[in-house]
């Protein structure tokens, strides 16, 4: 299904870096989930390029909804998103030296040339910001439901953030923080080791660790559509994500079975597990603990260091330093796009155990 | 769609341990690919239970094509290939308490109780026999196109395999192996640990490494069917993958775009990568190198050891010593099924680019 | 998806003609369901050939339940039904000839020679049998929820059967009957035309009408998956259907405004409507009315009757008269075949709707 | 999937009457397809209302192509249409009074109020426009290919239009022609019945036939995908379309097997058959002949004529004239959009068979 996702909650994206806008479709939403506008340009802001740890690039992200909602509650029909592009410069692009680990290359073998090349064209993470608005417009609904989403860097350019505690605490702050780290001090030397990086024409990766809380047991399927599955496929939609990984993850492979096991026991009447080694979800199907994932984010390949790379109108090899504006670790910038895709996701889970009306209450 | 994936070929998934039969039904295949029944037979026993270190269930796996063969070929019709279930004994086991980590608790929040919960019903891995089946099914089809699909286990115990090194020899052993590793001493060690994890009552789990040669650039898309989205959509589905990565993967993370970049070169006309740390997947599209992922496969769940879990019918804590069959480490198995499930991934990439008739060579 | 219908419930067929069995996977449907055998003999009773009016070919339909149910009721994972081929005579068909009408051709063209040609093989009327297999399976879902299918032959050889009138009466009355009609004489004038067409060589079509009582109002959705849409998208896939209309359907084209639409009006505190020339749809959705439509079936394109072909190696003309068995007219079987695609197509919009246990009551 | 349909082209619909716009997203185009803006405004003119016979709401429909095309190609990623709504004018819709036969009653049955009720919200023909752009985007890519298609007016307020006689001409004419008639008397009549029907506060409807040459054997499903059904499930999602027959359709019921058989005969070299009263289609699939099929199109259900109905917030009978602007008939203004549809549904089929670039020459 290329560029839409989804069984009962679908998502179609469309756009590129330099056109006239990047956009979103969600169908499938409940009629009456309650818009909250605010929330939205939240959100954007949280995905938006920060001080000087991202690119150059500025953009209001001034989206507008072009259907789906009427009187401030989603009617139940598509939603479309739109985001105009205001700040490009398609200048700063060549198009025949592929940037290497970027998707210059793959796009000429897969479009034949017809691609739009501006700015990543298509594969721009710009059209992640489509993505945290429709993610951010689900989010009301989740929350009605007493379920919540939060991502942290726990890691970035060797500094390690602290591991999720008081949970409900920390998406409380979450919420609130431009950089999403647990530990200020933590974040604090990450975002000089970014600093560092860029001053270096050179980048970073990190990695992400995303929980959700508030998921009833019950959700995902045994075999091709676990909750596993469906997560990692849409994880692995962010650029830039190169593993996922749940509860103790490659952890676990190195465990024995003794010790990995998340023991049951009974608390107030319910049944719940002592650890959560398998990230809330056994055989595919949550089990009511929190799920833990991770996602692996590759340093930005666009980078000012100069690289051996080929010519691929001359097919010769030849040198790149990129110019353009790019982020030095997009790390910062990803937080808010998994949470808006995870939510997404788990509409979806939701929307079709329980039917296309629940999320909204009835 | 829970039990059937892919979009130009597709999987469907059915039976339960201890039914009458586990089988599978592929649709979209196209028609004229050669059946070889001795290469289902030989990928069904590399999945079997083998000596010391698998379960002591033992089936002959004498699987029926039961639709969408005619004369040895395909017909272009759908496929299902049934495996009746023989060796089954379900006095082994006890409904009411829900084993740590297995889908025993889970399936009851899912299926209300109505659950086959014998042997694991329908989230046993009995059902990837016939998963393994489909894969060694479209085997030819791939291998006349020049496409290879080999996985080792390149961790268990604690124990290291080598790593890939000629990627055509380490394919060619890896066919002929029941214990799938590329290093005899390290495999010999593994199986010591995973025996004498057995004889303590637990299990180990492992790592294994997935290598696809001869696949062309241009395969998946930019956003939510990229190739590591699909890919890891199916290979969450093999019970007991709890992580999945692709090329360097979390590895990545730590890394400078400066030492991440795979630079590209020219190599006797073509454009090649002279490092692969993106696993042959750029902006979520093939780049013609070899696909490389790593599965992180946790440990069987079910153990003799004593575990403490919950009475689902009292609602109370209980404690649990699995009697029953069951691996000590499902890693050795598991090769063959990550196999079969990434061709039939590879199948439908393929005949959603090129149209259903081309894997049969029209 | 070719062979797999469905969003949420979900079908996929497989099987020849005269190979070891034609089957059905239905996946999606809630756990719970009580499962009638003795309902799916009796459906497959009524679409098995009758007396003189059908073909000569006699099964005994013999299906076993392969997976998905225990202890009497659906357990929430894949139904497989299989059903043994038994009276198979190979040697009745001609693999040259293209029968006119008939899929001979088109197949050659699709499969390029593959295609098991005996007994039409994978287009063979016989899969059939498993459609209605898996219709009978969720009809005690649906009759828990007050919700009716009934399918009559409206005209047959020229021969009209009353409309629907007493609809609860009329629909207990074609549950009990082998021949589908409302009245028994002209149900008698229909078999005499087919034994008539039967004895001349030749075969008869007819008009099937159906309708589904107790459908709640906000089934199907405003565009692409009206409810017409979804219906029709089942229907046309029954062998022999040329045409599907809802309500008036083809005669509403005639009509004016004022007369075509059919007035509101309260009863009891419900919004009913005066007439149904919607067949219970509007835009798309229902309306609580009962739903109606009618499909238009093919006279049997197999007649012994000598008729022009070509020769399908040779590429020259040639003449065929069919031997084989073959029913002078579906129509009578055909009716089986509706009601059971038709209740899993409504299990389809209403698992969308409600979720996934709904169906069993939960 | 609700608002998105195909397989390997997908299309997703959007937007609301008096929302800023209507819009849709065509996804798995093959790059490289010209992109004509001058056959997409002519065929937006074709279903733009015309002089008196049509709804007085004039729109210029300025479509803007948000994504998806570059330097006059199609790139391959989703190209999104934009169509915004100028001429609104709500205050003429009524919000409690439901519109016989329309579809105010059963959107607020599934929406629960909801829903945009303005002008028909999401349920408007307005929609179709967006349609109709998407569909022009693609016929150049079919025109290369030789194949075409051709809606005409075959009946209308009483009066029939000739047949089909001269495809190539007959399908040129109806290129260049706003009110879609191969006899122009016959089309002289018809617009006067309508202007009759419009000044006696009534509407029309009426039987389109369409025609779709050059298309290829072997295309469609034996079963679920059968080309009567992927196209049928399209053309049921045009408002007001209640019947599709395809060849002889319902006609085809009252003949013997001997009259409805197309023989099949040799011509230079090629099969085909000597009539066509199964439209081109065989057994699911597609023979070579010219597709053929008829829908039904209802009168307009919205007329001034007072009609009886129902209050829906008072839940007490009630009496509607309708004010607003709408058509006495669509027939004339749906050509465009059944031609639209048509050429989506033969674009995903054909992109199927032959994979993603093929449309466009690759």
């Amino acid at each position: 299904m290329k560029n839409t996702i989804g069984n009962s909650v679908t998502v179609t994206l469309f756009g590129e870096s330099h056109g006239p806008c990047v956009g979103v479709v969600i169908d499938g939403l409940a009629p009456g989930i309650p818009v909250d506008r605010a929330l939205i340009e939240k959100m954007l802001s949280r995905r938006r390029p920060a001080g000087g740890v991202s690119t150059a690039r500025q953009e209001a992200d001034a989206f507008t909804i072009e259907s789906g909602v009427f009187d401030g509650y989603t009617t139940g029909t598509p939603v479309c998103i739109r985001i105009p592009n205001t700040d490009v410069r398609s200048g700063d692009y060549n198009r025949s030296l592929a940037r290497p680990s970027h998707a210059d290359y793959t796009a000429r073998q897969k479009y034949h040339g017809f691609e739009d090349y501006r700015g990543g064209g298509h594969f721009s993470g710009r059209l992640t910001a489509a993505l945290v608005a429709a993610g951010a417009l689900v989010m009301p609904a989740l929350k009605a439901k007493g379920i919540r989403i939060g991502t942290h860097i726990c890691r970035c350019g060797g500094i390690q953030d602290r591991g999720f505690c008081d949970l409900e605490k920390d998406l409380d702050s979450l919420e609130q923080l431009g950089f999403a780290v647990l530990d200020s001090d933590a974040g604090e030397k990450m975002a000089q080791a970014i600093l560092k990086a860029k001053a270096e024409g050179d980048s970073l990766g990190g990695v992400m660790e995303t929980v959700i809380t508030g998921l009833e047991a019950g959700l995902g399927e045994p075999w091709f559509d676990s909750a596993e599955s469906v997560l990692s496929h849409m994880l692995f939609s962010v650029p830039a994500v190169k593993g996922v990984e749940f509860g103790a993850g490659f952890a676990i492979a190195d465990m024995t079975g003794w010790s990995a096991n998340d023991a049951f026991y009974m608390e107030n009447g319910k049944v719940k597990t002592l650890t959560n080694r398998a990230g809330g979800i056994n055989g595919g199907i949550t089990n009511g603990m929190p799920v833990v994932f991770r996602c692996a984010v590759r340093p930005t390949p666009t980078i000012s260091k100069e690289q051996n790379t080929v010519d691929m109108d001359k097919l010769e090899n030849s040198v790149l330093a990129a110019k353009g504006r790019h982020d030095p670790c997009i790390a910062p910038r990803v937080a808010a796009v998994i949470d808006a895709v995870t939510a997404l996701t788990v509409c979806d889970l939701l929307a079709q155990r329980h039917g296309t009306d629940w999320l909204a209450g009835k």
